[in-house]
Order: C-alpha cells, then sequence, then structure tokens
C-alpha cells in the first residue's frame, strides 16, 4: 500500500481522531446481521452576524468560528472593509457570533428589503451574482504535474472521507503543495471553512488553487470567485453555467480529475503539459 | 445488456430528450485534445408565496411548479389547510408565485420574526425541527424483493444521470413499482419536486416508499417524514443525526443500498427478508 501523506505536511487539515466528528450506529443488513459502524455526525450551527440571526447551517461541527466568518464573507454580508472585533462560539447553544466593530452594510440592507419583500434568501442570492461584475481574477498558469501530484497526496491523506465516507473535501493548495484541508457534510460548508481560515490567517488567494470533491456548480464557483482563488480543480463533474460563470470569471476550472486524467474546462490556454 | 426499465412504466419520470435540460460544453482533456460533452444546465428559480420573495433555488429547470410547491410545504411555509389558487411560472423572469386563498401563517410569523431577528432563514429551519413533534409515521412493511427489483428497475431507467451525470434522483415508489422520478442537481430539489407533484396529484403518501440517490442527512429524513413517507432507502451513506432522526420518528431507513446489498438503519423489525 502507498505510504501515506502526512498530515503534518498540512497547516490545517481533519482531525481524525476528534470523536466529536463521528458516532457508532448499529444496523442489520442484507444478510440479517447486525452491523456496527462508525458513521460521520451532523449538527446545526446558528451564526449571527452582531444581533441579527442569519442562518442555520447543518455541520459537522469542527471549525465553527471559520464556518461562520467564511459564510459571511461568502455570502457578502462581510467585506474586507468590515473590522471583525469577535467570533464566540457557544458550543452548549450551537451558536456562533461575529462581532463587528460597525455596523455591517448587511444589516441596513436587510432591514431596507425585508419590509419590502420578506424573506432575505433570494434577495441576498441576488446581490451575490450582482457583485461578480466587480471580480477579475488574473489568469494563472496551472502545471499538469502539480495536479497529478495534488491529487496523489491528497487521495493518501488520513481524512474523515477515508475514515467514515459520505463527506465532502475541499482543499487550498499553493502549487504541488496542499496547505489546509477542510470537510464536511455539504460541500459548501466545507469551502466556507477554508474561507474563514483564510481570512482568519491572511492568506494571500491570488496565487492559490482550490480541490474539491463536490461538483462544480455555480455555487461553487462563485465561492472560489468571492475568495479571489483563479484556479478550482474537482473530481466530480461541472454543470454549464458553472462552466460559464467561470469562463465569465477568467477562471481555471477543471473538471473529473482522477489520476492523470481531467477535463479542462475554462483557461485551457493557460495550462502548462509539463508531464509525459 | 439488460433491457432498459421503460419509461412508459412510470407516472412521470425524466424527459432526457429535453433539450434545454442540458448543453454542450467544450474542454481540453489531460492528452491536449478538444473534447466536446453534454452536460447538465442549472439556472436560477425564484419562488414567491403570494407577494413574498421567499428563495431563489437552482434547479436544471423542469417542473417549476412542482419544485415551488414542494419546497413551500416540505418548509411548512404551506400546510394541508392552505388552498392553492394558482400556481403561475413566467420562463422570462425564471419566477413561480405561488397563491393561496387566504394570507398564509408563514407570512404573519416572517414578518414578526423579521422585526426582531432579521432574516428568516434560520427561524424557518426551527420551526421545521418543532413540528417533527407532531408527525407520526406508523410502521409500515418493507420486503426485500422490493428493495432488490425496485433498485434494478431504477438503474436501467433512461435517465439524466446516465446521460450526463453531475445529477442526483429520487424516486418516489409502490411496492416494487416505480412511480414518479425526478431529478436535480440538488437532491433536496428532487425531493421537492416529488413533493409538489405528490400534493398536486392528490397521492397519498403513508404507503409510499422513497428512493434517494443522495446521502442520507438530517435534511432528506426531515423532508420525507413532512411528507409523511414512512420508508426512505439510499444507494449512499448516512449521517449519526439522520439515522437518529429516523428512529425517532418511527421511520425504516435503508442506506448504501447496491445490488443485493443494503443497511438497514431504523425498523429492521418491519424487514421482510423474502429473498435468497
Amino acid at each position: 500500500m502507498a505510504k501515506k501523506f502526512s498530515v503534518a505536511d498540512y497547516l490545517i487539515s481533519p482531525n481524525i481522531s476528534d470523536k466529536a466528528l463521528f458516532g457508532n450506529v448499529l444496523g442489520i443488513d442484507h444478510n440479517r446481521e447486525e452491523v456496527s459502524m462508525e458513521v460521520i455526525e451532523e449538527k446545526p450551527l446558528t451564526i449571527y452576524l452582531n444581533s441579527q440571526e442569519v442562518v442555520t447551517a447543518m455541520t459537522i461541527g469542527d471549525h465553527p468560528e471559520y464556518l461562520a466568518i467564511g459564510f459571511l464573507y461568502n455570502q457578502r454580508m462581510l467585506s474586507q472593509e468590515d473590522e471583525l472585533t469577535s467570533v464566540e462560539f457557544d458550543p452548549e447553544l450551537d451558536v456562533v457570533v461575529v462581532r463587528t466593530l460597525r455596523h455591517t452594510d448587511f444589516e441596513k440592507k436587510l432591514k431596507k428589503r425585508t419590509r419590502t419583500s420578506g424573506c432575505a434568501v433570494g434577495t441576498v442570492f441576488g446581490d451575490i451574482l450582482e457583485g461578480l461584475d466587480q471580480i477579475s481574477l488574473k489568469g494563472s498558469k496551472l502545471r499538469t504535474s502539480w495536479m497529478y501530484e495534488l491529487s496523489n497526496k491528497i487521495n493518501r491523506t488520513d481524512s474523515l472521507y477515508l475514515k467514515v465516507g459520505a463527506i465532502h473535501g475541499t482543499v487550498l493548495c499553493y502549487k504541488s503543495k496542499p496547505m489546509c484541508y477542510m470537510e464536511d457534510v455539504g460541500r459548501h460548508n466545507a469551502v466556507d471553512k477554508i474561507s474563514g481560515w483564510m481570512i482568519s490567517e491572511n492568506i494571500r488567494p491570488d496565487d492559490k488553487i482550490l480541490y474539491t470533491t463536490g461538483r462544480l456548480t455555480s455555487e461553487m464557483v462563485i465561492k472560489t470567485a468571492n475568495m479571489g482563488i483563479p484556479i478550482l480543480i474537482s473530481r466530480s463533474g461541472f454543470t454549464v453555467w458553472g462552466v460559464e460563470l467561470a469562463k465569465k470569471l477568467n477562471m481555471t476550472l477543471i473538471g473529473r480529475m482522477k489520476g492523470k486524467r481531467f477535463c479542462c474546462l475554462s483557461g485551457g490556454h493557460r495550462l502548462i503539459f509539463d508531464t509525459v
């Protein structure tokens, strides 16, 4: 068996020995025999921005602060100008409260809109699409050797996916080096946790690569663009709109990446084929 | 090759010849060759309840009316007491408006809550969990012969999944017979479309089986319980909370169903092993 890629090689990666992340489930199999399995946990986490309840996300529960910060930035409820004064997680209530120095635009906007149209979900999504016009990713070269090395390292990393399954993973990478590996029941949560970590650690996005196990839908492309990352790679499939958005945003988009096979959907002229 | 299970055997099933559901995408593969692929479409659909904008969902775009009705019922924004006066889809604006005879409780509740806490998303989710106490599914027997037959028929059905991939499927079944097959980019949309169809066609839920390709998370179990369906089967994995909720709700839950293998997580005493 191939040697595992060590978790020590990451700045942050899944803590597969954290027993709060999975539990034991008993079942009966097709042979009518009792089976016992380790299965991923899932719990609600309610995110507040100052005094405003924003959303209840279903999450595996690690890194609630990163999830909250990343979610709020990726939904454009926070911007780079907002100074975070505190991020508090209450494990009894499953609540994270993100506080900012000044009141955020989001609250004003939300209050105004709720008076006319009620619920903010659609509105918020509308805002995200509007904001995309202001994003311009500068093209960044991508070597096939990096892709193969990343895929190989990530697949050999001890993860909750390998341990218990039914989970999505997202990895922030620099060239051929995976840096930050997050997992969650929803692929969007894993991306939001990466985003929260980047903001907290002040990591520049424009020379990075985002790798995900999930499909390349419009939501994934939009989140990645909001984070300022110019390259998005997935081992899964993609949608027409995901591809169209990536082209519009000047993002390099790679789908169906498995072993030494892949399909480049956008930014193909920036690929360097340096492997045989 | 095994004979396809005919779509004519379903009351409603994916229309794989509907060219609005997929598009052509050009890419470059690992051999630096141009490749052309058919890929699933994805577009925004904004759902209104009377004058209230509720959500913008990303969907493949078929059956927008069923999606809207099912979403509103599954989010408990509509109840059995609400009489629908019209459901109008505007293909130019990608908007569905669902109208009811009287103002729905949801609007009052939302207006009250938005004044104090702003956004309804978390609140709405909270309401769903509360409502679960009132649901009691009456146990319903499940034969292994039905499961094997269903799995076999569903896998052989002409679907968007077989045609272009990157999509989830959900099938409403009666005993060994698949009745209604819906697909979408999000597994929750596929379930909501089934729900909208059942409400529109006045289909009783308590003798049915819901089959899904997606994972059995809390959200899937809650939706299925809200729909009144006592049996949920998936070919994918599950979370601890999904299993706990199924037990609490007296639901029969089957995961990792592949060929003649499966794992029963809840309601095992209602299984009838009538196959060898």
